[in-house]
């Protein structure tokens, strides 16, 4: 594979973050500091722009660029690139007061007024053609300066709206989805059920807090439109700025697994991925190892999206966070160590947000490279021009992204479904969460997993790891039947192929549409626990393994091996993990929720089952490659205090230049980055 | 006692349930598969149409009953009959668009859209208008069909809307309830207190969200109010059946408690009792044994309302319940003991929600008969089929009804005006629980209960449990007295006469209106516990009990017996039980909120004064007696998984036919049925 | 000092209180008793009129008065004089229906109904023109009757509106504050940040719950400003008595550290400040001790406020409330203890609510000094009565105000921005709770203590303590450091001088506006701990410190002298307590929240420096001194339930007339008041 980089002319990897020159225009004293910092902190590039319009255009129709164009200037001239931001992450608040419909209508039906930001209207054409208007103006101002590289859409998209507007647009997608024919939405929907059929389109109304809360149908078309509709909307920037002859690449950066937009949908049309990365770290619920690996898990999400490219790191907090619960100041071998995972785990970047603590303002104590002290020698300064050193070193790198031998199944979709069914407990169904425990079993292994939705290939994988796949989409099941077929290797657990495509349960036995016969087991009931509750597995090999929250009862055909049964309660002796031949392949099917331990050990004998070849790596070390003509970049973190050993590593050590000749040993918390030394 | 029945023609007991095949329209295959598997299954009633407004009339004034005729045709021939339902349990969405009057205002004073169910404004004129429409329509198709045997109304009528024409309704209520006179209103209220008194009656608007929330008088007036409304709505829908000439019986299904309405205003106009229950088996915060308990106590609570006539279960969940916070299966014993628990305490029918789990909708994982896969050999199928066919076995029962020699007192205004009443502690009031406490504590010594209000007649118990009635209505001093006096055993606990109908505090000493002279005792002080507080009682025979939440200090008469005092705090060795000689009965008032075991002797000392003869009875033992037409039938449910055994116990069991003479052993979980051999 | 009285003519200390005979004007029986039963209690005062408006303006124009002046009169006679109220605490529910306007509009935009207390709209001109006209009648009624000994205006003012009038006033505040000018307002609250320039100031609306909820400075002048407004409110009022020629003196009851409004600001218009006191005694989450010590710093909160006056304890409750989530009684020596403590803090008087329980309403089971039972022997009654005997013989005491040698810095504002931050963990800053902390070390050591605002005069005492002074107001720093170089005492903590007055950080480290120079300390980073997270500090003599929620990592001058450093951690060894030379003073900084123990340490570090003469106390005795005209009463208060010897306590305790003469014995829940023999 061939390098690929973020846009053209990339020069290594970048560190930069979020820059707000416009709080500071009365002080050209901290803007010229501003630039001998960042020159200090190794920064070469800034995020521009992303709340200015305000500054941009402080009354309707009066617009003020001559500041921008003097920062961007005055970076250029110092080595430092702009990613230029169109304002829409907030409106002004002019436009709130003679434009109503540019704010939100809430779920209790009250339109909100002015405040905060990201809360537009996604419907609204007054707002699309006024944040077109503000990006042509901008655009002319400096969208050809040859310090802008990238254009940065908005800020973290989100939310949603219940005004006329978008219902309207609501009944249009479904009249369009279900042809016109609402009958065929009343099926889909099951509406016969407590008497809820439509006449037609016209009754439809978005489900309000006040109104339809009990129709699973609406509220899952609801999801789909919201991203539908915030979909149009971002390409109606992008059509602006294309409009306006740019051909930069374009990105929006999102948030993790936010649960209100199916980022997959959006990513169609971005040129590049960005996400802003806020971990809770040493909180009290989790290990600090397991905060890492959930980072590592969200990373691999936006590097799946786009496999061939890496992505970017927008955002990220040096030093801590202030809007968490508790932000407790990150330990001093964090920076590092979350800032190289995400370039091992395909990022090109290292943003921050921001450069310099603003004075005032609601993240007045968000971290930032400068602090209100001001001075190049806080703890976070020099975590991070320490960091700046280290991409420098890693230079080589960019373009390179990560390969992969394993998938993990998730859709935005089947968490939608999973949390809105009633059923189950309402506080454990935790569809997340387990793909995050299954996704760090496998990386903890040393396998390179891509993160992929149930529509796409498989066959390129050795593994298959689907957890909880409570919807099927109409090709799932055709899909995974060929894949194990040629000899692949699927796991999937409770909670599969309930239902299909629009909620409706399968008839003739879970899973549906014709996996049960591969599989080779059928899913009778399935028991749900109290967080007091507990059962017991015995696995194959002797080992027991605890139940929490889910159970399912199994009907197992004659060729299905058993792996584990249960030990107590009135299904003792029934199976609880199973494994089914199907053509060359081999479905474990594992039908209850246990301890990580037992997961792990049903994992290996599909690893050994695959032919896979993986590294041997000690606990507590996360191992990441990243490949492009024909080089193989190995990463090794250590996630512990103690000091590892790792055997067989061959090549050179970017970040000291040492070579490494097998073992090589990680510092506690320590990181390296081998170049492969080619066989 | 003569044997009396739901309905004419009844054929033993009734077993079936909620029956939607609306649903299945478009699958001939699954309606006929329907009718092989209910005779497989023993069943022998369906309730047809409770949410099929939406297929009868799917645009207003389009008609369509044809498929509603052949499948009470159909069910007819093969001996099953139907409970007919009214379908205004849920509004179609064409009603919801064009009349917007027949949806709720809530209590934020928001107007609900649509969506749900069971959320009608039961003030309008246009819903009422709409119901009495379709319902002719309905009755004009099938009401005289000789398959269908019995009216259902509604649905689970509940809840409250606080629109203009209900505040109007409200106005027009407290105009005639207070003869016109504002001044007696605010008299009976207390209005001075806080300025609050009202010119006017058109002052007075409901408790709104955002309006008067410290009016007593306002909350206990709009409760009664929604009951009587709710009652009015319910004569508007049995008006029109009885104008339509039918003479069937006619039931609504009640709720449990439900705290929304009180029930025993409603039954009087109604045939037949019916209830719907859902208890949380096996759960985390009670045994399993206090959960049957508890349910044993909510039939009793239904089969008390109409003494001389069973009542019916209409719904219960095969399998599980989806609604619920844990969804957990219930085990394979319990299907049986709850079922047979519903006979035991009255019921002549086992019925569920639902026959056939549908693929959609907000219930779509709701226990039913026939899972999504269809198959008549699941475990629920099986449980269900083996029940029936000990239904048939029970066939002679129907038709009695259960005995009671002792009364426990519970009112809904009661549990209203305690729940509202500032004072106590919020969280550890728990009327209804104390009450399920006594009813147990009754029951499980071979009591047969009934459970009224205390409006009611009490000559014919030996015994009555008061507990905490804390309101006392016009006639109730009275009626208590005079019971004691001819011999009754009355014992009554903490928080028993405060105040009366309008919550006026008693001046004078609690308990008010006469009871402490009575009683023997004055309830000076009341201490209220923070959940980490006790005290201890030291019993007249040393046996020691704690305290939790609550502690009265008591003055007492100097004829007061002393049955145990407290052990602690300033008020030590002051009187905690105490027992007092009226008449030629006895009153024995529990000034403190005690351990089981201790309320348990107190009760002992009762029964031995009440000249009661119970049975000898081992722990976890249920025993109930039905009676008619000279027959007795005991039936004993163990609720342990041990082997229990009970003496003096002669006659047949029913389920088995072999012939109990004498001591019987009872299986773990097990039930009998005993025709008593006549002596 | 002088003595000063509360009113002309005041004859020793007050007790009585609220007291509502419009409830019972159809029970004159009821109304002669209270006047026997009002003398056997001490009474010798009551609050009137408070809620009456309903009573006296039934409809709109129709007043009746007459009753009123009956009652002044009778007591009057009896030689009980009255406190009299406007009527302004709760509207009639004519005025309500009538005029709109005067409901407030709460945060979600909606207009509240009619209902509750205390919640008018304070700019409705209308509102303020009927509470005139109300209060021109009562004053022509009984204004001028020699019973009437000071006006009490309106009740417990609060709340905050949301409406029109409101946002307009609010717009109007910040165009006089910001000098017309919006960009002084756009850089005061940073709102280049997120595009939160407004552009007029008719943009600016309240923080609405559905629109601008991010706003630390919008936040901040909303909550000023409805300060504003509600002494604007109360000025009105007062202007009308004063127009009317009263020159009785004027207060209103005030209500612990209500959030919603600083004190400070109405203070300035009342002649005499009152409060009502309604702690939770006996509760789970804290000692009886503790409780105490809390109540003792809210009358010291009162009492600093005018500290040439004696404050009135307004209202409290005689045996137990009932709004309490747990409404336990309170044990026998705490009506004493209580009563007696807020007088040993400054208070001339002890008054209840209420003198008699209503039979109804929402406050029917407050405790009150009559029971519903009614007669004077109740637990209640008694210790009412012996009280009020105690209160006689403790007369000398009236006039005389507390002595205070050290100080204790809070402010609303203050306050108000630390929970309002977005940073450090949103449970744990405890702003207030952390001043309670340091006034009760200092209580307890024998310091007599003044509570005071940042803007107060230090050189009258010897010590300061200054928690948490997150924000700085403009002369503030100079203030300090004036007090410090000329010889003070002063103790700082974690979370200083972050913030101006508008919450702008002060660049160049923090404390900022200088004070780092004089504390000789930076603070850089601080570490929000998890509940669960711990630290240590190891102090000068080598004992340890628990450190929870909060430690800072400090920077320090040459000079500082470490008094303490951290145990653990990546900042072990760092230094969290240290001591500043500055001039003739001391500064101590303590950057860590630490245990109690060790903050006792400190101070006893700083108060042998002070020079201060402490008497020698044992746990649990309070010390309060009051002084005038030369004489200086000492009040020993025991906390606990065994008996303390105090030494060198010279004089005569007025309660018993027992002589004292060195060493004194305080029993268990004991009180002395030691009239002190002069030298």
């Amino acid at each position: 594979m061939n390098r690929s980089f973020l846009f053209e002319g990339q020069q290594g990897l970048l560190h930069g973050g979020d820059y707000n020159p416009d709080q500071w225009l009365d002080r050209p004293d901290i803007l010229q500091e501003d630039v001998r910092l960042m020159k200090k902190a190794h920064v070469n590039t800034v995020s521009l722009g992303i709340f200015s319009w305000a500054v941009y255009e402080p009354v309707e129709g009066e617009y003020h660029f001559e500041w921008l164009q003097e920062i961007i200037d005055t970076l250029y001239q110092n080595g430092i690139c702009t990613v230029l931001a169109t304002p829409s992450g907030a409106r002004p608040a002019w436009l709130d007061r003679k434009y109503e419909e540019v704010r939100r209508v809430n779920k209790y039906g009250v339109r909100e007024h002015h405040g905060i930001r990201h809360n537009h209207c996604m419907s609204s054409r007054v707002f699309r053609q006024k944040v077109k208007e503000i990006t042509e103006k901008l655009y002319e101002a400096v969208g050809t300066h040859p310090g802008v590289k990238l254009w940065h859409i908005s800020n973290e998209l989100g939310g949603e709206c219940y005004c006329p507007l978008c219902a309207a647009r609501f009944q249009e997608y479904l009249r369009k989805k279900f042809h016109n024919d609402i009958q065929e939405l009343n099926k889909a929907w099951w509406n016969a059920f407590w008497s809820h059929n439509y006449s037609c389109f016209e009754e439809i109304e978005p489900p309000l807090e006040y109104g339809e809360s009990s129709s699973m149908g609406l509220d899952l078309e609801w999801r789909r439109f919201t991203t539908w509709n915030m979909t149009d909307y971002l390409k109606s920037e992008i059509e602006t700025i294309r409009g306006l002859g740019s051909t930069l690449p374009i990105t929006t950066n999102f948030m993790e697994l936010y649960e209100g937009l199916d980022y997959r949908e959006m990513e169609k049309e971005l040129d590049v991925i960005s996400w802003d990365s806020y971990p809770r770290f040493h909180n009290d619920h989790e290990s600090f190892e397991t905060t890492m690996w959930n980072t590592a898990f969200h990373n691999t999400v936006m590097q799946s999206m786009k496999k061939d490219r890496p992505f970017m790191l927008m955002e990220s907090a040096p030093g801590l966070v202030n809007w968490h619960v508790y932000n407790k100041l990150k330990r001093p071998y964090v920076h590092r160590l979350f800032s190289l995972q995400a370039v091992a785990c395909g990022s090109d970047t290292v943003q921050y947000f921001q450069w310099r603590k603003g004075r005032g303002g609601y993240e007045q104590y968000h971290g930032a490279v400068v602090d209100h002290l001001g001075t190049d020698d806080t703890r976070t300064f020099r975590e991070v021009a320490a960091l700046g050193e280290d991409l420098e070193k890693l230079a080589e790198v960019a373009g390179s992204v990560p390969e992969a031998e394993a998938a993990l199944i998730l859709d935005w979709d089947t968490m939608w479904a999973v949390n809105d069914m009633m059923g189950l407990a309402r506080e454990t169904k935790k569809y997340a969460q387990t793909c995050m425990e299954w996704y760090r079993l496998m990386a903890s292994m040393g396998l390179n997993v891509n993160i992929i939705p149930q529509t796409e290939e498989l066959s390129e994988y050795k593994l298959v790891v689907a957890p909880m796949m409570y919807m099927l989409k109409p090709e799932t099941a055709v899909r995974l039947k060929e894949y194990i077929q040629k000899g692949g290797q699927l796991l999937a657990t409770y909670v599969t192929g309930y239902v299909d495509q629009n909620q409706l349960c399968y008839l003739g036995g879970f899973p549906g549409d014709g996996l049960k016969d591969v599989f080779g087991v059928i899913s009778e009931e399935i028991d749900t626990f109290y967080p007091t509750d507990r059962n017991q597995v015995t696995l194959w090999d002797g080992s027991k393994a605890q139940v929490r929250d889910y159970a399912e009862l199994l009907r197992v055909q004659e060729d299905v091996r058993i792996l584990g049964q249960y030990d107590a309660d009135f299904y003792q002796g029934m199976p609880a993990v199973t494994e089914h031949s199907y053509g060359a392949g081999t479905v474990c099917y594992v039908a209850a929720r246990m301890e990580s331990q037992a997961n792990r050990r049903i994992l290996e004998l599909l690893v050994s089952r695959s032919g896979l070849d993986l590294p041997k790596l000690p606990e507590g070390v996360e191992y990441h490659v990243r490949e492009a003509g024909g080089e193989r970049y190995i990463f090794l973190l250590n996630l512990e205090e103690k000091e590892k050993q790792i055997d067989e590593i061959n090549g050179t050590d970017l970040l000291t230049q040492k070579l490494c000749d097998g073992t090589v040993k990680l510092e506690p918390y320590g990181v390296m980055v081998v170049k492969v030394k080619q066989g």
